[in-house]
């Protein structure tokens, strides 16, 4: 039986507080933060101690709960609750700009706050927790379920790359890209990994290749530009990645380096797949040259765990996220089955019939 | 006036000593490490305290310098000074498989060797250090020439990309692609440039930034896998790159990630430039596929400037270097003109028109 690792994003209900695992610091110290307020949890957002499109959004339902005992606490009165509440639910939901799933969970707690206009703040308090755990449930069986169709897609033997880490980490557990590659060895297939170190955060070296020696998944480390000599030489049969917001035609924003990757698995007509549950897909974008990209600090890029790489005050380009093309994605493994192009049909037709997936 | 660096390989006569800047160690500190051994000087090139071909060839030059000496220190008798010497400058020659630089500037000692076979030691020595000087000092003319001639390609306002350090530091002075760029800048032209940082060895953060820093030209530093991000941009309106080994047919071998930027190049119809000295071309290759490719330690990639940051004992691929195809490459640009395809015919000419520089 595999197990599910979970325990990165927890709520304790007694103390009321979100305890996060300090993805900083992975693999070499496994430390924990404690959340208690709305800030802080912002804070583990946008310093990446919790990082991943579904990770995110699951993070943010938590820190909903965490706002509203804040408004609570703050306001004798309902309706002043519960417009503090909405205030400080949007400045959660701009946390960080790329992945929508972020401001998709936000929609669901506002939802939720909207539907229930006669309860009173610490009835809000309960259900904002309730939706958030039910969330975090939902997201680890859509992974699963994005796993089984995904599985299916590689063959025995495969060597898959993957960009960044869009695994148990960077979502509520189980993965999406790792999610597929778990789907595939459930399915009974010998599957090994090519891990990008994915600089500058290095989630790759860091993160993927952490969680994947945990399951004892075969995993091997390449810098970001081994990609072509790699593909070149025939190492990758696939490339599976994950996604931080897909637009309503197919193109894909994810980490920085991901498009790159897709133009080369081109190339060498090698398959090259999104995994992402149908949350990261933003309708109201026609296509990926609308998505905003996060540009971060440009210590994260001059330094390494501290240590200076380069001269001081180097100008620095940090685009925190890259847009692949529809035309260079074979398919987008989704919980509901996998899409194929012409993605604007593929798309709309998975949120026509499963809309409450959207 | 335009000066040129050179400090990085010094040869101290007095002390029979050859002095390198430790390029392990830039850009925060500055360094230099003596060898008054060819052990010495076999572990600076295998160990990177001087790298780039043609750098390494000048420095296999003055270390066979050090290896007459040796070689007369250890023999009474002249034959045996001849035979030991060999032996010892084969060892030098396989110090680092990939650039062909390095068994060139041996070769040249084996040529002075024969053609004077009454010298004494004492006077082979001389004309090695002699040898020596002259090939560190028409390195410096020849990337001058290919500066003048690479310049004429770049347009006023480019932003030029290059990969590694094909700069000074790289060659005896002034670089083959950074050699280009500062052509361009005498004839007038403003030029801007992105750095790829090179992982794993970080030689474009650390040596490129820092050279081009010294001569106030405007570079900006950016992760590897930002390249198609940068292009797509029209950040991007060349690239031009340095070589280890050409091949007859203009296949070449260059730093790990050179083939990657190569193929995103042509995607964005952005021109791609090799800058080299004729002495990189192997005509004995009919193409890339023999090129040997170095693998280095693993713990280059596992382990920035002594910081792990991976598991322990995670596998990772670490090819030093990869071959990009002909096709893929605008021009080859050498001290006796820029080269254009089809390379087999041009290269072919370049050598039986100037065989004095191959």
């Amino acid at each position: 039986m595999e197990t599910i690792f979970t325990d990165h994003i927890r709520f304790d209900q007694d103390a009321w507080q979100l305890v996060l695992l300090d993805q900083r610091k992975l693999p070499t110290r496994e430390e924990y933060m404690t959340c208690s307020t709305l800030n802080q949890a912002i804070f583990a957002i946008q310093s990446m101690v919790v990082r991943g499109a579904p990770a995110i959004g699951v993070t943010a339902a938590f820190a909903g709960a965490l706002a509203a005992r804040e408004a609570r606490l703050q306001n004798e009165d309902d309706q002043q609750f519960r417009n503090t509440l909405l205030l400080l639910l949007d400045q959660l939901s701009h946390a960080r700009p790329t992945a929508v799933n972020l401001a998709w969970a936000v929609g669901r707690l506002k939802r939720v706050l909207d539907a229930h206009p006669d309860q009173t703040p610490k009835q809000i308090e309960a259900l904002f927790l309730a939706e958030a755990q039910g969330l975090q449930a939902e997201d680890v069986r859509i992974c699963q379920a994005i796993g089984a169709y995904g599985g299916a897609l590689l063959n025995d033997g495969d060597c898959v790359l993957t960009h960044c880490n869009a695994g148990a980490l960077a979502t509520a557990g189980y993965g999406t890209a790792l999610g597929v590659i778990r789907g595939a060895i459930a399915q009974g297939k010998k599957i090994s990994v090519i891990a990008d170190e994915t600089r500058p955060f290095l989630q790759g070296a860091r993160l993927t290749c952490w969680e994947l020696a945990r399951d004892q998944i075969p995993v091997t480390l390449a810098c970001d530009n081994a990609c072509a000599l790699l593909m070149q030489k025939g190492r990758v049969q696939s490339v599976v990645v994950g996604a931080d917001r897909i637009a309503a035609n197919g193109d894909t924003a994810n980490k920085i380096g991901t498009f790159g990757c897709a133009l080369l698995a081109k190339h060498f007509a090698i398959p090259f797949y999104v995994a992402a549950p149908l949350s990261t897909i933003d309708l109201s974008l026609a296509d990926g040259s609308a998505i905003p990209i996060e540009e971060r600090p440009a210590e994260e890029v001059t330094h390494v765990f501290g240590q200076q790489i380069t001269l001081d005050k180097m100008p620095v380009y940090n685009f925190a996220f890259d847009v692949t093309e529809a035309s260079l994605i074979t398919a987008i493994i989704t919980e509901v089955g996998v899409l194929r192009p012409p993605y604007t049909s593929s798309i709309a037709w998975a949120h026509t019939v499963f809309p409450k997936h959207s």
